[in-house]
C-alpha cells in the first residue's frame, strides 16, 4: 500500500499544498468561464448549450490529463484511469457539472476540478493503479431546469429511468426529452447509465454552511445526508376591514401562521442540532395593507439525521399549530409534499477519512450534511463518502460562494491520499479491514 | 317645527319601516343591475361606461322622484329639493357612487338610496322645505381606478383640485384627466365643484364592522372618524440554505417579523378600542421553501379616534420592533407613508341622532367609524353627521356585504325625521340650540 502523501516532510506538504492550490483554481475559473451569467456568477443548466460545450470542453481536459473519456446516455462524463485488475470494482469521485440560476463555481464543480487535480496527480506519481479510477461530471443534480433533481447520480443508481422524464417541462416549456436529444444524449445512444461495478464513491463537496467556518476546521467528513420533510400549511382565518374589525373581533391568518414560524424555531432550538426546520416560503391573502389577512400558506422544510427524530419533531409541528389554531378559531391544513429518509455514509470510507485526515494534520469533524448530494444516489449501489471543504459564510448558491485556495486544496490533498489508498492497494475493498484505506 | 313621524303610532311606524325597506330595496337592486360584475359584485370605477351609465340614470330617477338634478365639474351629481328660503344654507345627505373592484351594492350605494327615499317621502308629505334639500351622488371615493380617494367629496370641499391629478393613470395606463375628459367633466365644464353653501351634511352607510350586529343595535351615530396611520417596515437578515445552516447561526428575518406580527396584536389588545392595528401585506425574499429568509417588508395600519393615542402606539410600534430586531442581529428599516388625522362629527348633529333614534324608538350607540368617508371632507366645510346600519358578519368590498331591508329600512327612518327637522324647521341652523334638530 503506497503512502508517499505522508512520508513526504512539512516543506513538502506545504509545496503539493500550493501546486493543489495552483491547479484547482485554474481548473474552477476555468469551467466558470466557460458558463459565464451577466450577474457575475455561473449559470449552467442542464443540456443548454453552455452545458454541452463544457461537458465537451471537460472531456478533452481530462484527456489531456491521461484519463479516457466516455459518456452515457444522460450525459455524465467518465474520465477513466484503467486499472491493472479490470476485474476489480472501480473507484469513483466526482460531483455534479451543473448549477442553479446565478449560482457560484464551487458547487458542483469542485467535486470535479478536485477529482481531476488528484487523478493527474496520481497517475503522474504511481502511475497504473491496481482498480480503476473514474472521475465522473455528472449531468444534473440541482433540478434547476427541470422538476427533477439528481437525474445524473440517480441514472447511475438505477433511481432514475427515461420513463420518469416523459411529460417533464422547462419554464419555456421546452420537453425534458426534447432538450436532452438536442445534445445528442437519450436512451440508446452512448452505455447505458446503470452501474453495478463501483466499489466506492468519494465526493468532494463546499459544506453549504458556515459550521467548519466558525469552528475553523478544514474538513468535514459526512456522517449522514439528513433526511428532509416538506410541508405545507394553509392557515384559514376571515379577511375583513383593518379599520372596522375590532382586535377581538378578528381572526388574523397571519397572526396565526406568525405563532406557527415563532413557535417551530424555538422549539428547533430547544431539540438542538442537527436538527434544522425553515418557514422559507410564505404567502398571505389578500395582502392589502387594509385588509386584516385573510389566508395564509406557508412551508415548512425540517431536516434532521435520525429519521426517527425527524418524525417526531414532525408530529410535534402538527399537533402544535393544530393547537395555535385552534386557540384562535383558526382552520389549519397541512400537508407533507415532499420527503427523502436520511442517507448515512459508509463506516469504513468515514474511518478511512477520519485517519487520514489526522495523518496528515487536516483537523476536521463528523458533519450532517442539512443538503441533498449526488452522494445519496451513489449510497444505494456503492459504499459512498463525502468530504467537506469550508463554506466563507455558509453561502452557496450565489456568486458570493467562497472558499480559499489554500482551503480547496487542503480538500484535494485529503481526497488525493484517500483515492491512493483505495485504488492502489493490493487488498479487496470489499474484504478489507478499516485499516485498508 | 314638523314631527309627523313621531306622533304617529307603532303600527304606522311599521308600515311606514316596510314602505321604507321596498322602496330602498328596490333602488339598491337597481344600482347594482347597472354595473354587475361576472363575480356576482359590483364594479363601479370613476369615469368608466358603467359609471356614466348609472350617474345618468340616476338623474332620471332623481327627476322622476320630484328633484331637480345638477352635475358639477368632476361629475358629482346633485339632486335638488328647493327650499322656501333659498339664502339660507342648503341640508345634504348622500354618498358614493363608486365602488371597489368586486364591490357589493351597499358600500357608498346605500347613503344615496336611504336620501333618495327620504327626500321623496318628505317632498310627498310635507311639500317644499324652508332650506334647499340636496341629494349627492358623490363621483368618487374608493381610491380604486386612479390613486386617488375622496375625488368627489374633497372637490366639494376644497380638499381636492385638477392640479392633483394631472400625472395620474390607471392600471391600464390611461389619464385621469382623458378618462374624466370622456364623460363629459373636467375643469370648466358645469357648474364648479367647491361649495360654501352648505348648513349641514348627512351620510347614511353600512356600518363595514360588525359590532352593531354583535350588540343588536340598529343604529351607530358616528363620534369620530378614525385617524390612520400606515408605515412600513424592512427586517433584513441573511437568506441561507436551509438544510446547512444550523439554527444558531440564522438570522430569520420572517422569524423576526413574526414577532413583530404578534407583539403588534398583544398590544392593541391591551391598549383596547377604539385602536386597531393590522399587519396586511407581507412580502418574503428570496420566499424559497429551502432558503431562510433574508428579507420581509411589511405594512402596519394603525388607527384610533384619538391623535395623541395613535402617537404614542405607533412610537411604542417603532421602540419595540426595533428593540425585536435587535435582540435578534436584525437590521430594520421603518417608514411612514399615509397619515389622516382623527374627524371628529359635528356635537349638534351627533346629539340630533341620538334624540331622533331615541324618540323614534331606534336602538342606537355612538360608534367610532375605522373606516374612511366622504364625511370626513364635508367636516372641513360644514358641520356633519354619519349614521351606520348594520353589516352582517361586518363584511364589506365584497360580493357578500349584506344588511336586511328592514335594518336598511330603521336607517332611512332615521336619516327622513333628521332631514325633515333640519330642513324644515323655522329656526336657523347656525344659531339653534340641540333642540332644534
Amino acid at each position: 500500500m503506497g503512502d508517499a502523501l505522508l512520508q513526504t516532510p512539512e516543506s513538502e506538504k506545504e509545496r503539493l499544498l500550493n501546486y493543489f492550490a495552483h491547479k484547482i483554481t485554474d481548473i474552477l475559473d476555468w469551467l466558470a468561464a466557460l458558463s459565464p451569467d451577466e450577474e457575475g456568477g455561473v449559470t449552467r443548466l442542464l443540456y443548454t448549450e453552455e452545458w454541452l460545450t463544457t461537458q465537451r470542453s471537460l472531456a478533452l481536459r481530462m484527456q489531456s490529463c491521461g484519463l479516457e473519456t466516455e459518456f452515457d446516455a444522460v450525459g455524465n462524463l467518465f474520465g477513466r484511469l484503467r486499472g491493472k485488475d479490470e476485474g476489480l470494482p472501480a473507484v469513483l469521485t466526482g460531483s455534479h457539472i451543473d448549477t442553479v440560476v446565478q449560482g457560484g463555481k464551487f458547487d458542483g464543480a469542485y467535486g470535479i476540478a478536485a477529482g481531476l487535480v488528484a487523478m493527474e496527480y496520481l497517475r503522474k506519481t504511481y502511475g497504473t493503479p491496481m482498480r480503476t479510477l473514474e472521475l465522473v461530471s455528472l449531468c444534473e443534480e440541482e433540478g434547476s431546469r427541470f422538476p427533477m433533481a439528481y437525474w445524473g447520480s440517480g441514472s447511475i443508481a438505477g433511481k432514475r429511468s427515461f420513463e420518469q422524464i416523459v411529460h417533464l417541462k422547462d419554464a419555456q416549456d421546452v420537453a425534458f426529452a426534447d432538450a436532452m436529444h438536442r445534445c445528442g444524449f437519450g436512451e440508446g445512444k452512448y452505455r447505458a447509465s446503470g452501474r453495478e461495478d463501483i466499489g466506492a464513491f468519494i465526493e468532494a463537496h463546499i459544506e453549504q454552511g458556515a459550521v467548519l467556518e466558525a469552528e475553523g476546521l478544514q474538513v468535514g467528513v459526512v456522517e449522514t445526508i439528513a433526511g428532509q420533510r416538506r410541508l405545507k400549511f394553509e392557515v384559514g382565518g376571515e379577511a375583513n376591514h383593518a379599520g372596522t374589525t375590532p382586535m377581538h373581533m378578528r381572526k388574523d391568518a397571519l397572526e396565526g401562521a406568525s405563532a406557527m414560524i415563532m413557535a417551530l424555531r424555538q422549539e428547533a432550538l430547544r431539540r438542538g442540532a442537527p436538527l434544522v426546520a425553515t418557514v422559507g416560503r410564505l404567502q398571505v391573502q389578500p395582502n392589502v395593507p387594509n385588509v386584516v389577512p385573510g389566508k395564509v400558506v406557508f412551508t415548512v422544510d425540517a431536516r434532521h439525521a435520525d429519521e426517527r427524530e425527524l418524525e417526531l419533531f414532525c408530529l410535534w409541528v402538527a399537533e402544535t399549530f393544530e393547537r395555535l389554531a385552534a386557540a384562535r378559531q383558526l382552520e389549519l391544513t397541512g400537508s407533507e409534499w415532499f420527503r427523502e429518509a436520511p442517507v448515512p455514509m459508509d463506516d469504513r470510507l468515514k474511518s478511512g477519512l477520519d485517519a487520514v485526515c489526522k495523518e496528515l494534520g487536516v483537523s476536521s469533524r463528523r458533519i450532517i450534511s442539512g443538503a441533498g448530494h449526488d452522494a445519496q444516489m451513489f449510497a444505494a449501489v456503492a459504499p459512498t463518502a463525502m468530504l467537506f471543504v469550508p463554506s466563507r459564510g455558509g453561502i452557496s448558491h450565489s456568486p458570493d460562494e467562497y472558499t480559499a485556495p489554500h482551503e480547496l486544496a487542503v480538500g484535494v490533498l485529503v481526497l488525493t491520499e484517500l483515492l491512493h489508498r483505495l485504488a492502489y492497494a493490493e487488498e479487496k475493498l470489499e474484504e478489507g479491514t478499516d485499516e485498508h484505506v
